[in-house]
């Protein structure tokens, strides 16, 4: 059932419908040049953001003229979104074993170049026969745990053997290796994500040490995040960096120490809609309009407005003695975390300054 | 973005594509027939079961049809869903403050039977100009905080001051008391709970009587949930039932000693995508497909396997050495939660016994 848009191009923050997602134009876009300008001071390193934090072709498309070499998806739909929105080249980081999501998958290599990641013989097989059923060539990256301990097989000799079975698959290119370290994105301190990568980095070099000796090319190294992404670049190893949180941002990210903070440009926006205390009020933002397993979102902007609970439709707000909000006002909020927060939603409210530019969809579906 | 059905009537579970929330017919059916019966043994009270929790007009249907004798919402999208479903009387058991809100709200009076909640002033002076432009009536309910500690002014003479108020303005009835302790669903043992809802009734009661003082007559007292109901229902004072969740079910209600257990009818079905140690699996429902807030997934029907991290786009599986699922197998998973989970989702598959019968849509937005 398609929603309502919150808003329409022309109106003012304060008219859109809550709760609503907004993106603040100025500080997504100078996130956006500050990544491409740090990745462009690194040769053999292109940034191939991560659309599973936005789900927006919009936001891709402003990434991918800002000199990102290709996106990253998360889904089979994502990646049709992409494809039709006009994005050439496109990475499904993550594996599929559904004969129909293989067979989407290889209908948009018809459109444009699609990879995809492995870490399993069957995958492989899967793919191999969807490619050929659409005539395509899928380009594979065989993904290693370097960390994580998610998906990814084994670095080292399991690695290899998968990459050579890969080559042996018509319809299939091994493209190299995605290593990609989640587990170090949300690491505080700078000396840990620093040792973390370079565990992972080293890992990476003995694998491509080994393809080399079995005569397997491995062109493309693909990982990182928001968190860590400048001890991949610095790596010399990681060709493709997938940060995806950097471009809006969340709480959780901001509480990594760093020196080079990206800027919030998302946010919650809520409405007031009940104090029945002097020390509470209620807002319209609660678990169904963001998620708060990385910690409640932070409100800016509003002095002694504390959000300490989420419930299904409500955010419960304490208000110290010095706080000014009263029923009706809106507030905005910063998420704790991006990626699920953006899911919640169908509309992405695009604005600058305090006028709405654009009403954005929010990709659905898997 | 209106995105893929993920099945069609007449397929086998086995070929819904994941991750994607199915609904077990027989077990749903079962549990909105005894709320029911169990409602139907109480002269003077009606089940009004929340909407909230499945987000869909099909299963509204079917509880009105059981006896319902209106469904509860949580925002105005939900209301409108229902009323275009041919659902005559619907409660928005919430507050709104915008005037857009209150104007479709009022909107929606043309065609049913509407009520609302307010614990302010001003959300009765936005209702009434709406109701007034529309030429509508609606039914309003003050709500009373009972022990929730979120929405709801006190009980006791704050709340008959405001159902003076309410009386006072045109396009409004005073209808009664919204008096739901959210707080006391969750408490596992049965005497908690009988001890919660106990003095909730005992405060509604005194709101009773000073309305009465006051020569207000107070028609309906609504509240109640799958955990607390047959408390209400014991108390004589409840004349509205909202319980929700009890038609799907979820892990965390699963958890609350009771005698009269309802039947999980939802599951969220998931595909083991990557299987790279013998100890571990990857599925393909995390945060975005189920929720954790309320604990992590019971993976139902599938030995040894444990469902121990949920990260975006993944659930890691933890598997013990009698564990047989292999790659490519699909499980069911019942949700920690089961309204923010059904939220995250566009389509809800309806199947009974291996065979899809419908797939329904979730109501999207606000």
């Amino acid at each position: 059932m398609q929603s309502r848009r919150p808003a329409e191009p022309g109106m003012t923050v304060d008219q859109v419908q809550t709760p609503a997602i907004i993106v603040d134009l100025d500080a997504l876009e100078d996130n956006i040049t500050f990544l491409a300008s740090r990745v462009a001071q690194n040769p053999g390193a292109s940034a191939t953001p991560h659309a599973k934090a936005h789900k927006c072709v919009e936001i891709a498309q402003r990434q991918i003229a800002a000199g990102a070499s290709r996106v990253c998806c998360q889904n089979v739909a994502e990646v049709e979104a992409m494809v039709a929105g006009g994005i050439r080249s496109v990475l499904l980081s993550n594996e599929i074993v559904a004969e129909e999501k293989a067979r989407r998958l290889a209908r948009s290599a018809r459109e444009a170049k699609i990879g995809v990641c492995v870490d399993h013989p069957l995958q492989a097989d899967i793919l191999s026969l969807a490619a050929q059923e659409q005539s395509v060539t899928l380009n594979v990256l065989v993904e290693i745990d370097v960390g994580h301990g998610r998906c990814g097989i084994a670095p080292g000799p399991d690695a290899v053997k998968l990459a050579q079975y890969v080559t042996g698959k018509p319809g299939l290119h091994f493209a190299g290796l995605q290593a990609y370290d989640g587990a170090a994105q949300h690491l505080r301190k700078p000396d840990q994500r620093t040792a973390a990568i370079t565990r992972a980095a080293s890992l990476v070099r003995e694998t491509i040490d080994l393809l080399k000796a079995a005569e397997l090319a491995c062109e493309t190294v693909a990982g990182a995040g928001t968190g860590s992404y400048e001890n991949e670049l610095a790596s010399g190893v990681y060709t493709e960096l997938q940060c995806g949180s950097y471009a809006l941002m969340d709480a959780d990210y901001g509480r990594n120490e760093t020196d080079r903070p990206f800027k919030n440009s998302l946010f919650v926006l809520t409405t007031v809609i009940s104090n029945p205390l002097p020390a509470r009020a209620v807002c319209d933002a609660g678990l169904k309009s963001l998620t708060a397993e990385s910690g409640l979102p932070v409100v800016r902007g509003a002095r002694g407005v504390t959000y300490v609970k989420a419930t299904d439709e409500h955010g419960t707000l304490e208000l110290s003695p010095d706080a000014t909000i009263t029923i009706g006002d809106k507030l905005r909020l910063i998420p704790g975390h991006c990626d699920p927060t953006v899911n919640l939603h169908d509309w992405l409210v695009a604005y600058r300054g305090d006028k709405v530019e654009a009403v954005w969809p929010v990709i659905r579906g898997w």
